[in-house]
C-alpha cells in the first residue's frame, strides 16, 4: 500500500479533496482515472486515503510526465466533472521528491 | 481540514504509514507530536488520514525547519516508539512544493 518508488530526485503530485455528498459516477470515474494513471509514461506509483479528508499522493519520474497526464482527454474530463459534482474543495501540489527514507518489518532503509 | 499554505516554494513532508495492532500510547503521542508540530519556527500547517494506510503531509518553510524538527528531543522519542511498536511500515518522503493551485465553493485558485 506504500508505493515503492525508486530513489529520488522524482515528482510527487499531493491531491488534498473534500467529497460533495453528490456520488453520481464518482466511484467508477475514480477506478478508471487510477487504471489510466497506471498506464501513462513516467507512473511511479499513488497511495490514496480518505477519512472525510481525503488525500491521493501519485509519483512520477518528470514534471512532463505530469503535465501529460493532466491533459488527457479522459482526464480532463474527470476533472471538470471533479469541479462541477464531486468536489468541494481541492488543493494540488507539485512537489520535487528531494530525499526520502522508511522503514519496513524492523529494518531501516535509509 | 485542507492546509492554508503560502505561496510556493515551501516544503512538503509526505509520511505514508501503515501501523501495527499495537496501541500503547500511540493515540496520545500522536496528539502531543501535533501540537508540538504547531510550534515549530517555520511549520505551515498539516493534513492527515488514516484508513489502513496512514498519511500525513506536513508543510514547512524551509529544509531547516524540517530538520529541526526531526531532532526536538520528544519527536525523536515517537520516532524512536513508532519504529519499536507503532508502525509495521513506513516511508517519509522530502518535497520542495514547485507549484500548486485549487479549487473551493465554485472558484478556482490558481
Amino acid at each position: 500500500m506504500i508505493a515503492k518508488t525508486p530513489p529520488p530526485p522524482y515528482y510527487a503530485v499531493i491531491f488534498s479533496n473534500i467529497r460533495t455528498q453528490v456520488d453520481e459516477g464518482y466511484g467508477i470515474m475514480a477506478e478508471e482515472m487510477v487504471e489510466l494513471a497506471e498506464k501513462q509514461p513516467g507512473y511511479l506509483g499513488h497511495e490514496s486515503v480518505r477519512d472525510g479528508l481525503g488525500i491521493t499522493v501519485s509519483y512520477w519520474e518528470s514534471l512532463e510526465a505530469i503535465r501529460n497526464w493532466k491533459m488527457v482527454a479522459e482526464h480532463r474530463l474527470a476533472q471538470r466533472l471533479g469541479r462541477e459534482k464531486w468536489y468541494q474543495a481541492y488543493k494540488t501540489r507539485i512537489c520535487l521528491v528531494e530525499r526520502d527514507y522508511g522503514f519496513e518489518n524492523g529494518g531501516i532503509n535509509d
